[in-house]
């Protein structure tokens, strides 16, 4: 991705990630009515999930404003199997990110509190607009807080470099 | 702990967690003869277990040498809710490391291959000498290379500091 893309799509990510109480305000009361008829809902029970990796978002990345942190990738049962033989992902697979703040003690990085968890919902028919994939965030976790009303913005525009490996970022780490 | 119990610790966990060829080759012939009547087993499935959280020691710590890289703790359904509860873990629980290389493109720390998985596994009567916790590392995850032949020194010394969360570091986070 060109450095032009890269930084439209920065801002745009920032949108749905980054948390200035004003704007969860606002984004919030605009999506609740978008969201309310919709199957985008936080899992209930994703801690309990495959883990299919870490990774770091620290200071020195364009990226961390928007959504610098510890990203914690989890998958249902319905993408298991795909992630690990690297195959299109079937319907109903949801992939989530549960992104935490570090703090840096002595250059070990410790996990800290929940920041957002985002979701990525594969419904082929419904979502093809966006590779099949719906898109949504809340800020701090909380089913309340949507973040997401743009998902070709603030979501697809940054997947679709990874149209190869079914729009997913993460790769299965045995 | 004061830097001189650090620095001595420190080179201890080096004789359990570094990779120089020879060295692991030496720990394993010592190791495999001391671990072969031992309950101390590379747990099959513990990539499915509750991932407790993630931690990073980086070039920055002093840990680095001996232990540096992305480490994904795991925990086994016997001790879930002890974790989660903040209690003390009942007989059979099993606290892992899965250790992974990590690279670091623009910012952003991304998790690579497995560099060393270790175990915790609780028996209060056949680990009495070390807080009730058996300890065992092995090399690249590989059952076949333990690496771990004195726990007292390689591990037990500095998992004392944390007497207070039944000698485990890790602590539960939503």
């Amino acid at each position: 991705m060109g450095m032009i893309g890269y930084a439209k799509a920065r801002k745009e990510i920032a949108r749905a990630f980054r948390l200035p109480a004003a704007t969860v305000g606002m984004l919030a009361i605009l999506a609740i009515s978008a969201e309310s008829a919709d199957d985008l809902k936080l899992p209930a029970s994703f801690r309990n999930w495959y883990h299919v990796n870490t990774m770091v978002i620290d200071k020195g990345s364009p990226l961390f404003e928007a959504m610098g942190g510890m990203h914690n990738v989890y998958i249902n049962s319905t993408g298991e199997t795909a992630l690990k033989k690297g195959e299109p992902y079937p319907d109903k697979t949801v992939l989530l990110i549960d992104l935490h703040e570090f703090t840096i003690s002595d250059g070990s990085y410790l996990e800290g509190p929940r920041k957002a968890t985002a979701i990525m919902l594969k419904d082929k028919k419904k979502y093809a607009s966006t590779g099949g994939w719906g898109f949504q965030a809340w800020a701090g976790g909380d089913p309340t807080k949507p973040l997401v009303t743009d998902p070709t913005k603030q979501c697809f525009e940054c997947h679709q470099a990874r149209k190869d490996q079914d729009y997913v970022y993460s790769t299965y780490i045995p």
